[in-house]
């Protein structure tokens, strides 16, 4: 390993890497040693690979293990959820810090797994030629659903401490069958005070140079014990220097690269706008709602740094996507793969209806994309990723998940398919606290919403509030007894019966909807996704006999590696340097929230502990 | 007046208007003759817009006079701000409703002028005389400011009683003056209970069919009496009927038809987003606010319903400017105007750079947009139309006021020419409720976005904050005594000494940023607004010697009339009736907020008196 500094957390602003978040069984090591003169083999990137973790559950995020004995590092945030659900009115991890001096004071998240990727194999075959003929429609769906599943429930042998995940590369033109070594108990055990994990908080967020120390420190545990884990990166005491390859392994969430003019004048003109209102208004909402008491800052305040980085992250894509020069590049690579496609009768043949079809599914899906949008993925019962009622989150996998189960695997919804289910099971009975408080403010946003966006005639709507408020419905809806986790296993145990026949009214609210939800869901698979899957299939072979794989998938929240080296760069006239030092943040104190430092920082400066 | 109704109020909605919204003087009488054998002729129009009435102050809006004294008929949102100006804690009138059974009883309105429309006269050779010969710049935008004040004061000859206004037609193609007879002695004579005036609520608003109240009465007065009025709407006792013509008088805000496409990307890419990202958040916030508490209800109420009303209309705009068959036809459009025009040699020769320059200034301004809209027009100090902080308004306009009444009128900037200073006074002297709660929340929300949008380490928002949070220095500067209007009165008598002298918080806030944000007016007018405007007046110009005058002049807030038949329309395979009727307010009440009658509706049609 030697020059090479794997720390991903630290450096990650300031390394400004090359083009490329590569798969580790496809990096460009070729083209890296020709530019570093350092060629990572087989075994380095194994190594890396196997160095690396992948944070799943309440939280998508990237992780490194760094000892032997199970020891994982990564942001704080990632753990941000798991710290605010062990801390309590009276003990308030977030804003304290935790740390347990022995492993055996570290304490379990309810959320969260941790996986190791232990294996990639190529599956194209078998999921592509589950449908090798079929028209996109609902036999399509069915053959490559079912292949999917049956792949994944192979691989991980019914075993939860496997996962098996088909990850759709190219969207649609390579298959890899990802195995991971999955990690359901993981403990904390080391966290700063967010007020210097998150220091200059929004303003400074997506900020370079950036003062805080974003760490947290959590453990993989197996049978009861920390889990021996062999391969890990070891710390430099140099750290890097300016002009050091690094190279960057994580989970990058999801690229829009390779989409379609279709599918990116959609994103521009349709989705991140309106996920965008969506934020910024729950933002306000939810800004307000910390700021009437310190319990609802503490209840709320996760939640409300969730929004503030996804609407950063959807903005910066907005305003790219907006950007004249870029959209025209992008168009412009389109117009040239078409126009490559149509110069070669062989390959016009089979590909070049294919941007048509995946067009005319955007234009298909776009009048029913709100219905879709409120009533299946439940915007309208604040199902939004990351800041979703729990109550409803809960409801809805009991009800579906006791229905799907009288399925056999390769028929049921994805998200109920054997590979899901002990991710679901974890999140189903998780003893985090839900907060009856939230919950309401939650449902009351997003019931207004679902009227707002459908219209109060709606039959959906008008099914739902009849006669009442959105207030007064979520009023209703949080006396559910859906909080205790036993109801809820009960509930499983009991299976489709017992959920049939529950009175809770969460689950009497899941129950309404889902025929709606249901027809909606159906549709969306089988009319429009299956014609976008078939068109992106399409374009992604046309684009590997004309281009080859020189270039990198999408991003898919699956392991990537990507390189470059340690530089600085210019801005404004000013140079900017690669490396933030511990001293700048004192700096930058104000004293005040988000620029004010917990007292253990003042108090080791004053004492030039740093 | 046979045949024709004209109540803009009711029927707005329900009458699809024929393309147009006509200035008095150039209606197209014979177009409407031809297709509805009635003729405007100019008697008529006269009288139609002597009877109608403009609204300025606080809101802009369309009123009628509809008695010969004085009294004013206007939508219930138009008096909103007067109505919960004149309630208090213990009597309001918002929720109440409000009734003067004697003129005597009528109440001031703090800050609501109405406006009749006496003369109109084109002045475009004077104004576009006065830069002949110039290059855009700085000596352009002081001709031209300096034309159009001389002009208004000549015009109204200093008395309060007259308003003239150069109006900017076809964006610089034509100036008008309007010379208004001006009103700024205003009384509420009758409101309705708010719940009746806005049933329905956000969620049937820009809804049709649509059932609520929407009405409230005003009355003009002149020298201590009811103002004569002997030019006013009659009620029709059988009102309109299916296929009548109709014609609709107001004062539509501001349409952008005649933009150029490079100005319509800027709106569609940049200034819309933008905008809407702030309305939704202030109103996510604003909700929440306005939910801890009645008091804060009734306190910010007014405001919220005008923050969901611009969210709507914005979107709408937004929605319409992705929509791409909108687009490529305006496209089309002006690639046809410009194709004619290069096809000229001397049209080529005066126009052909016109498009290019008005490019040019968009792309100029939008490096600085941000702090342009920040700092001098002052969101970071919560200065957003219609939803202001009385407060940095009232101190910024002393502070300016006391400044630019030192210069000669036709060297001030617009707002503080003579012809602008009754409106002025009226509202920096209003004797409007100014909220300490309201303000602290604007300015911390406002004062946050200042550093969100620029930067922590923007020279402007360190010299504003400093080390303090938003939070802090909003609680600093409610501590403002600009509360009472003495205090207002007693700086403007003591002009730019006594404004310079104050250690008012609010007052020094204004101070300190004023040096960036005037620096960016200027930069705005002299850089930015005259090349806009040079190239506008030459695009118009080309128009009107290519196309002729047939077209209307997008909408600047002056009055207008369009007309069309009553008329019904498909929806979804749906008849939907041009006429709503009460009854269907009864079908349509849950009994629930925004749904709920008020008592005295609901005891009405329980004694069949509806």
């Amino acid at each position: 390993m030697k020059r090479i500094a794997l720390c991903a957390l630290v450096l990650a602003a300031g390394a400004r890497a090359d083009e490329g978040m590569w798969t580790f069984d496809n990096f460009p090591s070729r083209k890296v040693a020709a530019k570093y003169h350092f060629s990572p083999d087989a075994a380095w990137l194994e190594e890396a690979r196997l160095a690396s973790a992948r944070i799943t559950g309440s939280t998508g995020c990237s992780a490194s293990f760094v000892s032997p004995d199970g020891l994982v590092m990564t942001n704080h945030h990632c753990a941000h959820s798991c710290i605010e659900q062990l801390s309590t009115k009276e003990k308030d991890f977030v804003a304290q810090g935790f740390y347990a001096p022995r492993t055996e004071d570290e304490v379990k998240c309810p959320e969260i797994e941790v996986d190791q990727l232990a294996q990639i194999s190529d599956v194209t075959a078998q999921v592509q030629g589950a449908t090798k003929g079929l028209k996109p429609g609902k036999e399509f769906n069915d053959k490559r659903k079912g292949a999917m599943a049956g792949i994944e429930k192979e691989c991980s042998g019914g075993s939860d401490k496997v996962r098996c995940d088909v990850v759709e590369l190219y969207h649609g033109g390579q298959y890899s069958l990802y195995k991971y070594k999955r990690f359901l108990d993981v403990r904390l055990a080391f966290a700063p005070e967010v007020a210097v994990a998150f220091f200059g908080g929004d303003p400074d967020n997506f900020n370079f140079p950036r003062y805080d120390f974003d760490v947290s420190f959590i453990r993989v545990w197996e049978d009861g014990k920390p889990a021996k884990t062999e391969h890990y990166f070891k710390f430099s005491p140099n750290g890097a220097r300016e002009g050091d390859v690094t190279f960057v392994s994580g989970n990058p969430g999801a690229t829009e690269r390779e989409l379609t003019m279709a599918q990116l004048q959609y994103q521009r003109d349709v989705n991140l706008p309106e996920g965008l209102l969506h934020l910024a208004r729950i933002r306000g909402a939810l800004t307000v709602f910390t700021e009437t008491s310190p319990e609802r800052y503490r209840i709320g305040e996760a939640n409300l740094r969730y929004i503030e980085n996804s609407y950063k992250v959807y903005k910066g894509r907005q305003e790219a996507l907006v950007t004249p020069s870029l959209w025209a590049g992008l168009a412009g690579k389109e117009r040239k793969l078409r126009a490559r496609v149509n110069a070669r009768p062989s390959a016009r043949k089979k590909y070049g209806s294919a941007w048509d079809d995946v067009a005319r599914a955007v234009a298909q899906f776009q009048p029913r994309h709100t219905e879709y949008r409120q009533i299946e993925q439940g915007w309208g019962f604040a199902q939004w990723r990351g800041h979703n009622s729990q109550l409803f989150a809960v409801a809805r996998s009991l009800l579906r998940g006791t229905e799907e189960l009288q399925k056999p695997n390769e028929q049921r919804l994805r998200e109920y398919t054997d590979a899901q289910l002990p991710q679901l099971k974890q999140r189903m009975f998780s003893k985090a606290p839900i907060y009856e408080d939230l919950e309401r403010f939650k449902l009351a946003y997003a019931l207004t919403g679902l009227r707002e966006e459908l219209g109060p005639d709606h039959p959906v709507v008008q099914k739902v509030l009849g006669k009442k408020s959105p207030q007064e419905l979520a009023a209703e809806l949080v006396k559910s007894k859906l909080y205790d986790v036993k109801v809820r296993e009960q509930l499983w145990q009991g299976g489709r019966d017992a959920v049939q026949a529950s009175d809770d009214p969460m689950i009497q609210l899941a129950r309404l909807v889902d025929p709606e939800a249901r027809a909606l869901r159906k549709w969306h698979d089988e009319e429009i996704e299956t014609l976008q899957t078939s068109g992106a299939e399409r374009i992604a072979a046309a684009r590997f006999e004309i281009e080859g794989k020189s270039s990198y998938p999408d991003a898919t929240f699956s392991p990537r590696l990507s390189y470059g080296a340690v530089k600085g760069w210019e801005e404004n006239g000013r140079h900017v340097d690669p490396f933030t030092r511990f001293a700048g943040i004192f700096d930058r104190a104000t004293g005040r929230d988000p620029f004010q430092l917990p007292e253990s920082w003042i108090l080791a400066n004053q004492n030039h502990q740093i």
